[in-house]
């Protein structure tokens, strides 16, 4: 059976492990493509044009919205933060699955224009775990914390608009579950049209040639 | 996370394997419960009271039903087919995931009561394929192969009511990507109702408290 690239939308609270888990995702598996954002923020310490994200002039990046060039865009706190649609639909073509790492606001409008589109949330086993997690970093001070927890508060709200949710008690675990989401996904009657099609032709042909 | 039952419907055509599946899973994992169906058919050579089918007469059949013991009923070829109630809602309370080896005339009257059950469609790598298992048994005539693959060709029309099919080409494959199916719907939000409530609220006092 050929298969049909499914398009897969992950979010999670930050500091949850969701980069992790989506790197382990490409690492450990041959059927995923991840997408770069596009992004008019400022590159931070250690970030990578191109892998991190694409960074962009806002001027830059409105003339993609124009150019239809982005299959969805939102902005959170006067930056904006789209994904590029050439990249998407070409893995897409290619029977790839594309993991996009967005936050709500762009799994919402993804759902919107792409009804089949997956869309797992990565949960902390325990909101303490979270915090733990968080303040553990030794990166982030008191006050950006804080913050973290405010917006995961206000996240949490989307959780059941969500297909699915993954459990981040144990990195490996939580990969092979979101793995095994994915590949169910790829079980739908609706996504091998083809073999279905085929074997209900070949049954027609064996009842009528007998 | 304590889980909520899962009812699991199983359909596939004769001779697909679909009996070895459910045992395999029934066998290889602890979470499965098997529904026994009642029947008014007559027994067959080898099929045991209480395993295969609870055998009954047409007017203890027809008792159950009035009783509302029965969560779906049918009738093939002049007998009545049906779940009996008390065994499965027994065993989803108690968080077993509920096989139902039925076909698609009782798998349509799961979904309308229970739109939460999931739908597993058993297929043969081919229609050929099916045609040598069957003929290959050697139990068959050629007579009831003709039958069973006429029956099929009707039951493939259905196939896209299901919400998963299963390849069974390596039936160790098959169980694997059955199970996964099944894990794959308990991580549903909806199915998660208490945790991710949980989460939402230790969020918010965490929020508060800072």
């Amino acid at each position: 059976m050929e298969r049909e690239g499914i398009l897969v939308v992950i979010s999670g609270f930050a500091g949850v492990g969701k980069g992790t888990i989506v790197k382990g995702l490409i690492a450990g598996y041959d059927n995923y493509a991840l997408s770069v954002s596009m992004t008019t923020r400022q590159p931070r310490e250690g970030e990578v044009e191109g892998q991190s994200y694409f960074f962009v002039t806002k001027e830059e990046f409105e003339k993609k919205i124009e150019e239809n060039g982005l299959i969805e865009h939102a902005c959170y706190v006067g930056n904006y933060y789209g994904t590029p649609r050439a990249y998407v639909e070409d893995m897409l073509a290619k029977g790839k699955d594309v993991i996009l790492e967005i936050e709500i606001q762009g799994a919402r409008n993804i759902k919107k224009q792409y009804p089949d589109a997956v869309l797992i949330f990565v949960c902390p086993p325990s909101a303490t775990e979270l915090k733990n997690r968080l303040v553990g970093r030794g990166t982030e001070t008191p006050d950006v914390v804080e913050k973290r927890m405010r917006r995961a508060v206000e996240e949490s709200e989307g959780i059941f608009e969500y297909d699915y949710i993954v459990v981040n008690d144990e990195v490996d675990k939580a990969i092979a579950v979101t793995h095994n989401i994915i590949e169910t996904m790829h079980s739908a009657p609706k996504r091998n049209r083809a073999f279905v099609t085929s074997i209900q032709n070949e049954l027609e042909d064996i009842a009528k040639g007998e």
